[in-house]
Order: structure tokens, then sequence, then C-alpha cells
């Protein structure tokens, strides 16, 4: 059976109705169980929010495929909305539609070609200790084992090559306080930011090509802040950097590139500080690998860079290869507008199908 | 009867003792008052907590002799300390001792030659709408009434002279929200700061001669403030921008200073806008009034311009021609360091006192 009848749209509005903010998807996950519910060629297992369905025929590969239930908070736009080809409402494109095609997938390919390991999980939209996958992975890491993933994120159909690592940074600058009716007696720490934040507007991010994929990173400041009170200079500000550096660097390398690109205008004598504050690791494209190859030519385009960061990153870490590709425009993820279209769920259940078909 | 006995310094200890922040100078008003008592040279008004002691001798001119009976928050340091010839404490510097100055002079001067006006007043180290002098005004602005008026404001018995105004100007900067993977597609309010500092930066203020005292403006950014989340491109920044100005100004002439030197870095059909917070008067000299030439020569040195904002502007602004002269460093003030000496309070009551003496 397939949702071929009532169509992958109105399973994705179904799914948008079911409301799963991050912490809150006990209710989609039983929905996502109930609708796999008979389905004898699956395995079926439920950690807390999480369901990991997998099948067990032997074959020499499997292929794990991984989406999250979990969505922002509501801005408005709770209840789906489908008009002429569209579904539109929160989470749409983000990842209810990629969650619709995993349904369908795992109900109706019985006989893949490869072995599956269907993976939703919940709490990616928040901080990264919350993650649904390091939950599964704590009480039974081997529904994780697999020899490639593909995360079902919106990527157009497209697949989306591993992802940069993101960098945060907090800088640190010092001065002197002192009343403003004298600030020559004093260093005003946001004076101080001047310099720094034209080397930021000045950074060119480097746009390394690997395996076909043009990377591209940014450097960007993302909070600021100062001050003490109206009437006195102030003696610190902080700022903070946003970095996203291409999966041929490691965290490391990318932060020592940021501190060698602000030593000009940093002066640890006064007490400026540069800190690494947290970092993701990037994850190689890895499209060498034959089943994400199998992947890019069912897809029927060419492959592109993910330039943002997403849970590939888990699985490359643990030595799995991944590669994102899902239905709906990336760039509306988070929006109140989101949504996502009938063509682009099939296209992608198009080809997923292929794919698990094909390789074996 | 005068404190030449116990003491200047005694006397600033003892006030400093009376707890006395903002709202709360309850206290400190009854022990001015009870100090007062049977000095009957002295007619009396006691308004919320602020006293007013007049003479009422029928004199040419009238001076006024106000003094703030508030202090700042503590610091460790509520309680006083004398060692040796200093009273170090909460207020010490900010402004007991120019609070116990005044007592002294109004309990001894009983035949100045001109008719005087002591006023100690509540709230001047918060909003001024608060300030004990409006609420003076408010109730018998007769008292005010004066030819001339001195604010025993910490200046370490030195005529300030005048003071300087101030604006508060909020700058907003607009830039265009973006994911931090892909910041090329929107415009990083932040990294607009980056011109607008450097411009600050260079400020280099007027430094007006205005009877014969140099004054000497300053430009500094006191506040800043922007960030949206980690990952997002921030499409707003705000910087808040203490600007002191010369008397020979208008708060309105400053500010439009203010927009003509920002505005090569202002991009008003972007949505940048400027602002003006907040103004205060500055206050002129006037040197040439004879009470305040006369304050000059009593002091024995040679006055100098006030760089920042004191209530001398309250007096000037109603056309009473003010000067700032007390006892203390006022570079110590709202330190929690601060202290007073017996060598200028006994300077600034001398000085005071031959200035009571020679005119009428």
């Amino acid at each position: 059976m397939s949702f071929a009848g009532r169509g992958l749209l109105q399973l994705t509005a179904e799914l948008v109705d079911i409301p799963s903010v991050s912490h809150g998807e006990g209710e989609v996950a039983n929905f996502v169980a109930a609708t796999l519910a008979g389905a004898d060629h699956l395995e079926i297992t439920r950690i807390g929010h999480n369901v990991v369905a997998r099948t067990t025929l032997g074959r020499d590969r499997r292929l794990l495929v991984a989406g999250h239930l979990d969505t922002v908070p509501p801005n408005g736009n709770e209840r789906a909305v489908i008009e002429g080809d569209r579904c539109s409402g929160l989470g749409a494109a983000d990842m209810k539609g990629g969650v619709a095609v995993m349904l369908d997938l795992a109900k109706s390919a019985g006989e893949p070609a490869v072995d599956v390991t269907y993976v939703w999980y919940a709490c990616e939209e928040v901080e990264q200790r919350y993650s649904g996958l390091l939950e599964i992975e704590t009480v039974s890491p081997d529904l994780l084992v697999a020899d490639a993933a593909v995360l079902a994120e919106p990527t157009s159909a497209v697949v989306e090559a591993g992802c940069q690592g993101v960098l945060r940074v907090g800088v640190h600058l010092a001065g002197v306080r002192a009343h403003t009716a004298r600030p020559w007696v004093g260093v005003n720490a946001i004076h101080r930011l001047g310099p720094l934040l034209e080397r930021l507007e000045g950074f060119v991010g480097r746009r390394p090509l690997l395996d076909g994929c043009e990377y591209r990173e940014a450097l960007q400041a993302v909070r600021v802040e100062s001050g003490v009170a109206n009437n006195v200079v102030p003696d610190e500000a902080r700022l903070v950097l946003s970095h996203r550096f291409a999966p041929d660097r490691t965290p490391d390398q990318a932060f020592e590139a940021i501190c060698e690109l602000l030593a000009p205008v940093l002066d640890t004598g006064r007490g400026d500080r540069i800190e690494l504050e947290d970092s993701s690791l990037a994850a190689a494209p890895n499209l060498g690998h034959p089943l994400l190859a199998s992947l890019v030519t069912s897809s029927g385009t060419a492959p592109q860079a993910k330039l943002g960061w997403t849970d590939v990153s888990f699985f490359s870490a643990r030595g799995v290869p991944a590669a994102n590709f899902g239905p709906g425009d990336p760039s509306l993820a988070h929006t109140a507008r989101e949504w996502v279209g009938s063509d682009e769920l099939e296209l992608a259940r198009a080809a997923l199908g292929r794919l698990l078909t094909s390789e074996g």
C-alpha cells in the first residue's frame, strides 16, 4: 500500500496538523508508529519520541534514511492549508514533507535492494544535546549502524552534499572606563569595535571545490553587547561571530584561521581575547561512496554543497557517509510562509524509491 | 558657633554615616534641620527631603548656595573612615563634604554682606524629574529666587564655570535578515556599525574659550545592542551616543552637528535613523556677574570650564548665573574609593566665607 491514493500532499497536511514543537513530538511519533502498523517487512522500535523502522533482509548494505519530527515554534501557521498543489503550514518544508515521503517509502518499499533503516527523531531544532539521535544512540546504538545515510531535510529534491561546520566565537574587546565628560582619560571599547567590524565586512570566504561541490565559507557578527551607563565610557565590548567553514577544515583549523584574521585588530596586552564558544563538525561530501553516488544518479540533477549545518554531521562523525536530500525549499525553513509542493514530494519519493530499487 | 572645634572632617564623617541613597534622604534632611536649629538668623523651610535656610537681612543681592543630600548606591563603602586628614566613604567627595561646608557656613555666617539662601536638596543622582530642586520650585518657587548660585559640587575647591550640555542620541542601523550560512543574500546591521564607529573615534571635539575657560566637547558611544540568534544575520543594530557640548551651543545646534557628522555613514533610504532621545541644557560661565567674579577672587585660583553636567544648568535656565565650587576631587565621584581631605574642606569653607563677607 502507498499513499498514491490520498497523496503525499494530504499526508503532509495531516502531519502539519499534529503539533510537534521540539520536546513535544509524542503525538506525531504515535502517528508515525500507527501508520507503519501492519508493515510486516519492518522491525519497529520506539525510543522516547523517536521511531526507528528497519528491514532485516540480510542485504550486503544498509542505507539509513532520517528525518526529524519536530518543528520550530508556530508563527500563526499552525494549521495546514492545501491550495492547488501546495501545502502550507508550520513545518511543511522543514520537514513534515520529508517525513511524509519517508513514511510512504517505508510502507511501500517492501523488497528494497538494500536493507533500510528509517529514523524519525525528535529535537533537531534545539540544542544538540537534546537530539533524538543521541537518545537513540544512548539506548540502542546498533539501530544507527549503516553504510550510508540520507537526511530527508528540505533541499528542493537536489542532493546537498555533506555540510559546512559552524564555529561560535566570542570576541571581547577591552577598554578603560571613564566619565563621558572626560573620555580622553579612558578607552572606549565600543569604538574599538570599528576596525574589527571593518575587517569582518572585508572577509572573503574560501570557496573550495570538494567532490565537485563548491562550498562557501562565511563569517558574520551575530551579536554585539556593550554599555555600562549613559555617562560612562564602556570598558568592555562583546561580539559574537558565526563562522561557517567548509569540510576540508577541522574546527581547530577554522578557529586558527579566524584568530589569524583578527589578530591585527586585537590587543591581547590590553586584555582583548578571542574564545571558541561552540563548534560543530563539518561533514565531507563523500559522493564517491556507492550509495551516495547512486543517490545523485537517482536524483537526476547535479549535487550541490550544503552550506548550512545538518545532522549529516552526526553520521559523518561516526564514519557513516551522509547527504541531504528531501522535498521543500530550504530557504523557507523557519519562516511563517513555508510550504511544500506535490511536485517535489513526488520527485523526492521517486528518487529515493529508485535508489532503494537499484542498489543491493 | 562653628564646627571649628569638632572639625569639618568629623562633620563630613557624621553625614557619610547617615545613609541617603537617592529617594532615601529623610534622615539626613532631619540631621541638617536639627543642626541648624537655634540659628536665629535663618528662616528654615522643609519641603519633602529638602531643607532651605535663608537669611532675610534686606541686602541688595542674594546668593544661593546649593548642595544635594543624596548619594549613589553603596559599594562596600557605607561607613565613614577617618584616616589622618582624610574622610573616606560613600558620598565623601560627592558631596557630603560640600554639605558639611554649607552647614558650617550657614550656622556661623550670621551677618553676611549678601542675603544667602542655602538649599540642601534630594535626588540629584537620579533622573532629573525626581530632583528636589523641581520639588521646591513646584511648592515654593520664591525660595529659589537669587542673583547668582553656587553649587557646592566637588571641584577640588576650584571654580568650575557653567557646565556643558548633554545629548543622548540613538542611532539605528538597518540591515536585511538572512541565514548565516548564506549571508550574501542579507545585509549585516552589526557590520554596518564599522564605518560609523570609525567616524566616532575620529571625532575631534570643539574647544571654545568662553569667559577665559576652555570647554571641550566629546562624543562617545555608550551602548550598543544587536543580535537576533546565533544563526541569523541581524537586520537592526542600535547604538546610543552621549554628546557633551559647550555652552555656546543649544541642544538643537549640537544635535544638528551630530547629524551632519554622521550623515555620510547613514543611509536613510535603507531605514537608518538618528533620534534625539534626551537633552540637557548647557550653562554659560557667566563669570562677568559680580557675585561669580567675586567667587573666583575668593577662591584664589583660576577658574576652569565644567565639562560635565550639573544643576548649574537648572539655575542658568532660570536666568540665575551659577558656578560649581566645592571640596572633593570630582574624578572620585561615584567610585568606591571616594574621599575628601580636611585641606579642601577648609579651603572651600574659607573661600565661601570670604565671598559672603566681601559682597553686599
